[in-house]
């Protein structure tokens, strides 16, 4: 261990994100990009930003929060803009959540939440899924130091009907501690009355429930995964909160054709629609599609699946389907293993997924 | 005091960053900026890698990392690339400084370290810079959490010459602790054997003394403070500890468009080089004109200068500046408060200055 490490940096264990193979030689349904290009109106924002390089962005993202604002049915001052979704769950994870009681978080969940509170050195306990994979939340009805879960949940993709948060939010409220629900695939769950929102969003709910805070990302819905920029919404004392944080870290996360980028995507909602509808209608068809190859698959509300076929190894299929040039993901663990989590792409990529999966499960039988 | 910040925000006192001012009517010589437009090579960059925004950048940074590389006359293991020089301070006070022995930076400096010290809670003292505003090394030599000043010290452009600093690395290192030296305006001082680095830059010096890092940023010196893309140099060892601690925090914070536009500004050495030589002679000139006028300015190696009249209050002075459309920076305490930090822009900028500056001491004698 080098000697100049300090206590800190000794303990952490970082996140390991998807591969990003270079060179694209794959069908990448590892990292649940969107298949489609952004908005073509991100491109024309981006041009028109890069004339003014040389001076700081607005640190405030004015223009960006009132895009978000006007797409989500909230004001600026309930929006928080940050560097990617990751940037704002780590600032969440350090303005909110108090120890000595336990972050709550699913047992099967996103993978970075046990790493952002060993960051801030805040002790946390993992609820177990329910035996079909569902969040039950009376697991979070206990003393803790405030409680997290994705809404749909990833991997898994299965969406909590709002009510039940809601409730749980209330009894949050009574400990002062905060519900955070990263809604980052929310979209793919259904439109919502609000371009921005999906159906299940507890953003019209926000105004009601002062402790509670949705986080979302452009980086799915809106094909923007190399823009990096996220949003939470709640109530402005929380944003406020967010912003302090964020002022002792970087005064400046999002670079001006980012903010300018995710303004003209966060204003046109029509494309977002049609290509999350797309990509909807593709997962319905393969979730078919892998039922008639004698797969379980849980039932998903996200841009991508979780599936398995009893008495295959995930670990065989995975390194199959990636010796044929397609990308998934698999996490290890007793209860996920042999679970590959796909995401759902275009048409042809999604062919060409069936296709692999086909001449792998052929070999393997020979 | 809102219910659900927790401890940790609550004590946070977030930096104030330089006024940005919407719709640009002031000559800004406030934050620093450099004067020109960046390189057009990076433009073209940028649109280069609009085409993907649809996939995660790489979050190694690997385009970018070989061309600082190649411009800095090192190995890319030897760098770290971040979201602005201010990230990449974040995450070194979060690696390397250690409580409970103080982390030391000088009483006049960048205001933004106190801030990191705070966020990640550390205890930090501040020796005072001597007579004349120099940094006397001698008060660093004791035990402590690690050492961090900047070279050319902000705000009074003073450089520290290389020698002093590396003895200093040697007396840290038999405590194990690191030596971090900010060049954010490096490049100032006059050009060194590398495109990238100023004369009196350490880089030359990381392979002997494992313990010292240096922090460098393309918002001055490549025109680039909208794009937020800052970088450190140092032993693979501590760059392993950056990566550490950005992977629990942020696996991708530097954007496609991020990473392509710095990456072919750092191999635009001669564009760099002629707009910093530029600002060299406004430096001198602007000093000179200064000096006519009753001022001290201190001797800089920055593309600012600190600058007092002496029986002028620096409150009413810059006060007057903005009423005649000029934006300078001052700060207040008791040696600092009567100072003016004034950027070097374009000889027309600091025309301007100069006469808006003969208007208000005028006004003043009126």
């Amino acid at each position: 261990m080098n000697p100049y490490w300090n206590r800190r940096v000794r303990k952490l264990e970082p996140y390991v994100p998807g591969e990003q193979p270079r060179g694209r030689k794959f069908i990448k349904l590892n990292t649940n990009e969107n298949p489609y290009p952004p908005s073509p109106k991100v491109l024309e924002a981006i041009r028109g930003a890069a004339g003014d390089l040389r001076l700081y962005p607005d640190p405030a993202c004015t223009a960006l929060r009132e895009a978000i604002a006007e797409a989500a049915g909230v004001k600026p001052a309930q929006i928080f803009a940050g560097n990617g979704s990751d940037e704002v769950l780590a600032f969440v994870f350090a303005a909110f959540f108090q120890a000595p009681d336990p972050v709550l978080f699913p047992d099967i969940t996103y993978s970075f939440y046990p790493v952002y509170a060993g960051l801030w050195d805040l002790p946390f306990e993992t609820p177990p899924l329910t035996g079909d994979f569902r969040i039950d939340p009376a697991d979070y009805r206990r003393p803790s130091g405030g409680v997290i879960v994705p809404n749909p949940n990833a991997p898994t993709g299965i969406l909590l009907e709002p009510g039940a948060l809601l409730s749980l939010a209330e009894d949050l409220a009574r400990q002062n501690r905060v519900l955070v629900v990263d809604e980052a695939y929310g979209l793919f769950a259904g439109p919502g009355a609000h371009s921005l929102l999906g159906a299940a969003s507890l953003v019209p709910h926000i105004e009601a429930h002062p402790n509670l805070l949705t986080v979302h990302t452009f980086s799915k819905m809106a094909s923007l995964a190399g823009l990096r920029v996220g949003f939470a919404i709640g109530n402005e004392a929380l944003i406020e909160a967010l912003c302090r944080v964020r002022d002792s870290f970087n005064s400046y996360p999002l670079d001006a054709l980012a903010q300018a980028g995710a303004a003209a995507a966060a204003a046109d909602g029509a494309y977002r629609a049609e290509t999350a509808a797309r990509i909807r209608a593709q997962r319905e068809r393969v979730t078919g599609a892998l039922r008639e190859r004698g797969f379980e698959t849980l039932p998903s509300a996200a841009n991508f699946i979780f599936t398995r076929r009893p008495g295959i190894r995930g670990a065989d299929l995975s390194a199959a389907l990636r010796e044929r040039g397609i990308l998934v993901r698999r996490f290890d663990g007793p209860r996920t293993g042999d679970f590959l989590r796909v995401t759902i792409g275009a048409a042809e990529d999604m062919d060409a997924f069936l296709e692999a999966l086909d001449a792998a499960l052929a070999a393997g039988r020979a």
